[in-house]
């Protein structure tokens, strides 16, 4: 692609190192904000600089946050006992959407995957561990996605906390509310039957 | 979305202003900056606002440029007399990638469409029609989309030139190479087989 101004190619070049984004979809926005007031590529400049260079980790669950502790983790309504492990922010996001937990987070930042270089030792589990270790948890819930990764990370936390008796579980794996049994994969309808719930208990949600 | 941070939540907020960026995809956007090293947040920050605050339109043609004066209006090897009409710049982009035009080009900004309030004022339409006053223009290539808006102000532009009788020349609508016929439209082949041309002139290309 030739440009007809370095100003337009640098920008375009530097928005198409995002993911999901091509130098067509670059040029695209790109024009779009040529088109728009010039506010708004600077406060959308400002916004991606500040957020860049301000942006706090909590030392506790390593959610992002605006203080050194995040409202999750500084609530006094949360249970400090449950802990619900994580692989990213955005599943925190998910589960907060759900209002189904009350409990503190734990992000891992990743899942243990050797085929993309991420060993135990670049994701957040000695600090979980530590917390195990502290004795005020009583409940560890895995919370990754159901792949080769997430049993593989799931199980490496799980091997390391085994001595300090808490109790671990995942959260359930089964047919999505809403649809349809003859669509569902063998794997999924096999382990919806094998951890069936006694029905009383469905009738409570 | 509940965000954890205020500033992550105005950068989504910001990123989610452009097209086709929902608030899911702004966070996936803005989560992998977090993850990549600051000065890369830092280099596209600056490239968007450099590009906003700096960049230049041609005062010929009104192609993006960093000068006064493009380079392809600036170039002594381009044919003056030749003029082009296109939408937006990446028409221009897009007819420069096939190496067939040796001419000049002139950017309308847009098409003439009242539904979407755009009317022939907000268009570069009068420079084009001085251009032509002046005298020095012998054609005039329409290379507009082939749609209802397209076609109204190939009309319009038409109509303000007509009394200067320079030759005027559209774009030829027709089968796309490498296409099979029992796939194309009606119109199209249809307008294939009316415009038909001398075999032996395709032959030359």
């Amino acid at each position: 692609m030739e440009f007809s101004s370095k100003l337009l190619e640098r920008a375009v070049n530097e928005m198409s190192q995002l993911p999901g984004i091509g130098k067509r979809t670059a040029l695209r926005l790109v024009l779009h904000m040529l088109r728009q007031p010039k506010e708004q590529t600077t406060m959308l400049s400002e916004a991606l600089q500040a957020m860049r260079n301000e942006v706090k980790f909590c030392k506790s669950c390593h959610n992002i946050s605006d203080h050194n502790l995040c409202e999750i983790c500084a609530s006094p309504n949360r249970n400090e006992s449950i802990i619900c492990v994580v692989e990213d922010i955005k599943d925190v996001m998910a589960i907060e959407n759900t209002s189904s937990f009350k409990g503190l987070y734990h992000v891992l930042g990743g899942k243990i995957s050797p085929m993309d270089g991420i060993g135990p030792h670049d994701l957040n589990i000695e600090s979980l561990v530590n917390k195990v270790k502290e004795g005020s948890v009583k409940e560890l819930i895995f919370a990754l996605s159901s792949t080769m990764e997430g049993d593989t990370t799931n199980f490496y936390i799980f091997k390391q906390i085994q001595e300090y008796k808490i109790f671990t579980s995942t959260i359930a794996r089964g047919i999505s509310v809403g649809d349809e049994l003859e669509y569902a994969d063998e794997i999924t309808l096999g382990r919806s039957i094998v951890n069936r719930i006694p029905f009383e208990n469905s009738l409570k949600l």
